[in-house]
C-alpha cells in the first residue's frame, strides 16, 4: 500500500493529503495585539519561553489556495481539494534564545488541511470562517484602499469563536509585519494509554519562497467569545497593536524536530 | 411590520434580503456552447422564441460579492451575508424580436441569493459550487495567463450536476463575450390550488453599471450529468464555441414585467 | 414546461419541491413560554389580534422526515431530499375570534423546505440546527425517560440565534400540548416596485392526519440572542410555561386564503 | 497544558475530542458482499492475510450518537459534538489465524470523529453522508417492516463515492450479522521525512458493551463510483451476500497494539 498518510491505498490516490512540499497563496486579515503574558505562558509547551515582547500575538483570517508539489494541477482537478479558510492564532515565544511564535489554536474548514496541520503541529479544528472579500468591480465597493472595511468571523459548534475587524487607513511596508517563524507541538495519542502520547515533539516549520505583497494597515478590533469547547478567550487582547491586510505566498517543506518529550 | 420580503419584522432587519438595487462584483468562468435547439425550445416559456442563433447557450461559474444599496456595509458587518457562489445556465431566446437569454437552471449556495433570485425569475436551487481560485503569489500557480487551468464544479443532493473546464490561451476583448440581457420567468405557487400559480409573469432584468475587465479566452469543456432531480443534461453541449474567464461588476435595479400569463 | 414551482422543466423533475400534499414525521423539542404581549403584537399582521392568552408562544426544534404525495419514495430515492431540521417560533393570535398561532420566525437547513415554507407563509431562512438525539442503545444514554436532557441550538450567519433546553421529568398527555392551528402571512415581492408586494395574503394551513405519540414533559429553558440580522430576541421568554418532547406525524394539504391585503 | 489530544490547553477543554472510553449508539444500513479477493489483498497491511472467506466485506451507513465517558452530558451540552454520520467499509482478514476485519476506507462528517478515528486506525476523511430515516408517524412511511426501503449515499469533494440500497423483507437474528472484530493500521507521518512514518502499528480495537437490536434483513444493492481521489471502486461487489438494518450500541475503550512496523 502506498501513501504519505492515511488512507494508504494500492495507488496512493486515496490519502487525505499529498506529501510536502506544499505551496500556498492567500489574502490575510491580520490583527497584531498584546495578550496577557501570564495567559500566554500557559499555552507555551516547555522548553518554549515567553518572547522578548511578552504577550505579543497575532491572529490571521486567511483564504488559502494550496497545491502540493507532486500534484500541482490539484486546483484544476478539483478546486475543492485546493482551497480553505483559516483562523490562526499565534503567540510569541522563544526557543533557546530564538524568537518565534507558536500556534495554540487554529481553525480551518476542510479535512486535507486539518490533517496536514496536525502533521506539522498546527492543532486544527473544523469551523466555518467568513472573511470580507472586496471585489474591485462591485459598484459600491471599489478597489481596496483607505476606508475599506474588512471583517473575519470564526464560528464552530454553533458558537461565534472569534471576530476581527479592520478599517484600512493606508499602505504599509512588509517590514511592519511580524516575522512568522513557527515553533509547533506535534502530538499524537497512543491507542493503548490515553495518558501517554505516541508522538510528542517540538518542531520548527521549514518555510521557503515567502513573498508578500499589497500590504495595507489600519484600525483593528478583535474579540474572542466564551465557549464550553474553547479556551481562546483567555488570550483576549489587552491592547491592539496593529491591523494589516496583505497577500502572502510560501512553500512549506515540512519541519525540523527541535525537541522530543 | 416592515420589510421588502419575509420575514417581515418590527424594524425590518430580519428580512432574508434587502430590497434592490443590488451591487455585484465577481470572477466568472464562462463556457459558450451550442445546445440542441429542440431541447432549448422546451425550456422557453412562450412568448419567448428561439434566438437568431438557435441553441446558443452559456454557463457561468461565479464567485460573487454582493451588497445592497441600503446597506453597503453588508460585506463588513457580516461577510457571510455578502458572498456566494453560483452556477448559471443561460440559453438564447427572442422576445418580440429582441435577442436575449433566459435562465432555465441556476444553483447558488446561500439563502439570501436563493430568494433574491426567485424574486427576479432566476429559478435558484441550493448546491455546492467549487471554482479554481488561482492566487498570484502561490509559488506553483503564478499570475493568470496562457496555460492557466480553471475548473467549475456544481454538486447538489449528493450528485455532480455540472463541470466546466478552461485552459487559458490568451487575452480576449469584451466584445467577444455574449451580451447578457435576461428574460426571466417569475413564478410563485398559490397555496390553495397547486395547479394555478399566484404569480406567473415574464420579466426583463434591469441592469446598470456593467463593467468588465481582465478578459481571457481559452479551450473549454463542459459536462452535465444525469440526475433524478435535474433535467439540465438535456441541454448538454453539442458544440463548444468558446471559453472565457473575466471579472464583472454590475447593479441590478429590479425588473420590468413584459408579459403576464 | 411542467412543474408546481420553479424551476419549471420539460418533465417537471427539476422543481425544487413537489406539490402538496406533503407528509411529515418528526421528533420535537418544544418550549411553551410567555413573551411580552406588546412585542408579540408587533409581529401580528392585521387583522390578526392578540390571542386570549396574550403573549403565549412556543418554539419547536424538529428533525423532520417529509415526503410528497406524488413521490412517496422520495426518502429512498435520495434521503437528502426528505430530511431537514427546523427551528420554529409560534406566537398565539386570534383571527376573527378563532384562536391560533402565527410564525414570525423560522429556520431550516435545506432549499426544498425553505421554499415550501415560503409558499405556505412560513418565513423560512437557512440556519444550522442541532438537536440532542438520544440513542437507546448508547451505553451512557439509555432510553428516554425522567432525567434525559435535550437541547436544541439554532445558528445562522455565524451567530447563535436560539437555544432551548429540556430536562425530562415524566410522561405527559397529548392534551397538555398547545393546539397548533396556523395563520400565516404569504408575501412575495414585486420585481418592479419593492414597496408593493406581488402577493400578500393571510392563509390558514390545511393540516390532516395529525398523530402525536411519546409525549414527555420537563423543566425547560430558552434563550434568544441578539443579532444584526434577526429580531427574534424581542420575543424572548418572560416566563417559561412548559417543556415537552414528543413525536408528531401530519399531512399538510396546502392552505386556505383568509384575507388579501 | 492539559489534554488527551490537540489542541492542548490550560484546562483541557479545547481538545478536539475527549479520551476514551467512548460510548456509541446508532442505526445501521449494512450490505454484506464479496469483493475481488485480489483487490482485498491489496489493502491488507502485512501481517494481515486474507480471511477464511476471501473477499468477504461489508459497508455500513450509520447515524451515530456518541459521548465520552468523562463528559456523558456532551449530547446535551452541544448536540453538534455528539452526532455524526459515517460510511465505513470493512474487508475480512486474518491476523495470526484470528478472523476479523480491517477498514481501508471510511468517511465521516465532523472533526471530532475524524481525529478520533485516526487515533484508532480508522483512516477517516470528510464527506457528506445521507441515509433514509423513516419516521413511524409519517403518514406515508409508517413503521419499519417488510417493504420499507432505505438508502445510504456518501459524497465527497463533489463526487458520489458510494451508494447502498436496501429493501426490507423480514426480521433477522443477531447471529446473521458478521462479527466485527477490527484490526486497524495506525499511521502518522513524520514531519522531517515524508517517506518514514512517525507511527505505524497494527492495533486491535477494544470494544465492550455491544448490544444489537431491531435486526431486519432484505434485498440490497451497492455501488462504488470512480474518483480521482478515491480507490474504493476497486473493492466493488462481485456478489451481494446480504443486506441488514439494525441498531447497535457499544463502548470503545481504545486499542491494543499487535504489531509495530
Amino acid at each position: 500500500m502506498k501513501g504519505y498518510c492515511l488512507p494508504l491505498s494500492p495507488e496512493g490516490k486515496a490519502q487525505v493529503v499529498d506529501p510536502p512540499p506544499w505551496h500556498y497563496g492567500g489574502d490575510i486579515i491580520q490583527v497584531v495585539f498584546k495578550a496577557d503574558p501570564k495567559e500566554v505562558k500557559q499555552v507555551l509547551p516547555e522548553p518554549l519561553e515567553l518572547g522578548s515582547n511578552p504577550g505579543l500575538a497575532f491572529i490571521w483570517f486567511v483564504e488559502w489556495t494550496s497545491v502540493s508539489d507532486v500534484n500541482p494541477d490539484l486546483a484544476y482537478l478539483n478546486p475543492e481539494r485546493s482551497q480553505y479558510k483559516e483562523c490562526l492564532l499565534a503567540v510569541s515565544c522563544r526557543y533557546h534564545g530564538e524568537e518565534g511564535f507558536t500556534v495554540p489554536y487554529i481553525w480551518v474548514d476542510n479535512d486535507f488541511t486539518l490533517l496536514r496541520g496536525w502533521f506539522q503541529g498546527f492543532p486544527k479544528k473544523l469551523a466555518r470562517i467568513y472573511m470580507t472579500r472586496p471585489h474591485p468591480l462591485n459598484p459600491k465597493m471599489g478597489p481596496i484602499g483607505p476606508g475599506t472595511k474588512l471583517k473575519g468571523i470564526c464560528e464552530g459548534h454553533g458558537e461565534r469563536i472569534a471576530e476581527a475587524s479592520l478599517r484600512i487607513t493606508g499602505k504599509a511596508s512588509v517590514e511592519e509585519l511580524p516575522k512568522f517563524r513557527f515553533f509547533l507541538l506535534r502530538h499524537y495519542p497512543s491507542v493503548e494509554d490515553p495518558s501517554r502520547p505516541a508522538v510528542m515533539e517540538l518542531a520548527q516549520s521549514v518555510v521557503e519562497n515567502v513573498r508578500v505583497s499589497d500590504v495595507w494597515k489600519g484600525e483593528a478590533e478583535l474579540y474572542f467569545y466564551p465557549s464550553f469547547f474553547e479556551e481562546v478567550d483567555k488570550l483576549k487582547p489587552i491592547e491592539i497593536l496593529a491591523g494589516h491586510y496583505f497577500s502572502l505566498g510560501m512553500t512549506i517543506k515540512g519541519g525540523r524536530i527541535l525537541h522530543r518529550y
